[in-house]
């Protein structure tokens, strides 16, 4: 029996911080881990900049409520879980991903959380753990299931290496170059034609 | 941050095995663990006489099509999983399940399953693993979410022992007495607005 376990962004819903940095028109949120590698630092300075916007948690929410899943992401959803356990492992925040799992028929997320004062102001982030994509595989596993695994970016590589069917969906240059171990699908009908095969082998 | 784990039948939908004797007419299928201790001795009984009725699976699947979740129970899952991450832990077999699982939009289900041959006879059943409803709560305790698990029979008891926050639903009489020391919940919608208590502390 298996899990199948999906990354969101860039594979179900649009990329959420480019997003709100669009929305808002704040250039300083366009920002990613290719400009400040260390993450912690980037997630603190965009706490700072929200604050100095006087953005809080609600004001967003109702950024990232505007946004859509891409094409095709729901009807991917429904399918696969019609035949087979299926959990997205995300690196987002459960508070900025919430409007956009409403829009997806609230799938199983397993991610990461905000800490908000009581005006609502984002006061602090918690990483669930380290290494969270891999520690879900791992412990799916522990459970006696088999894992297909797929995501886009470095930080799904490894829970892709990890899975006993890894996948990478739509991936960008450099990811499929320092992982040419990896299968690479480039469109949702392929990767559910795939995953079905496997599941139900 | 939280995940619910719950039990299946008694809770969210009727008995299985129970319904599908009613329904077939079969009284030998009525036998439960109450009648038989032991479960492996019991489910070799009942696909004996699966076989000896010509029963197939799909025959089963279509039986079980027929019945329907438990009052409220769509509404209460619906509910949850606007709000905090949802799984069901049942010893059934997902091919049975399945059919309810529709009528349930699809939670993620974690359980055992069935094998067939070509012609759709069940010639076997496969545990997931030993005691599946405690170790399906330390998996989650290791990716460190806390644990919120409920249900209504023996075989809940080492998940609600292992559970942040244990709770007996709708127990028989036997089960309440020989562990006094869980929360006893008797409805649905108390059962919600102590699970949401639980999960947005």
């Amino acid at each position: 029996m298996w899990i199948v376990c999906a990354d969101l962004e860039g594979v179900f819903v649009p990329e959420i911080w480019v997003n709100v940095a669009k929305k808002t028109g704040i250039e300083e949120l366009k920002l990613t881990t290719r400009e400040i590698k260390d993450y912690d630092q980037l997630m603190k300075y965009r706490l700072d900049i929200l604050d100095k916007h006087n953005l809080k948690l609600q004001d967003i929410q109702e950024v990232i409520n505007t946004l859509d899943p891409l094409p095709g992401a729901l009807e991917f959803i429904r399918d696969i879980r019609k035949v087979t356990r299926f959990a997205i492992v995300s690196d987002t925040f459960v508070e900025f991903a919430q409007p956009l799992m409403n829009k997806l028929e609230n799938p199983f997320l397993l991610c990461h959380n905000l800490e908000t004062d009581s005006t609502g102001r984002i006061t602090n982030y918690c990483l669930r753990q380290a290494d969270p994509k891999r520690k879900t595989v791992q412990a799916f596993k522990s459970l006696n299931y088999k894992v297909a695994a797929f995501g886009d970016s470095y930080n799904d590589c490894t829970m892709i290496a990890e899975a006993d069917k890894g996948i990478l969906f739509c991936p960008p240059d450099n990811v499929k170059a320092d992982f040419p171990q990896f299968p690479v699908v480039t469109d949702l009908a392929s990767l559910k034609a795939e995953l079905m095969k496997t599941v139900c082998e």
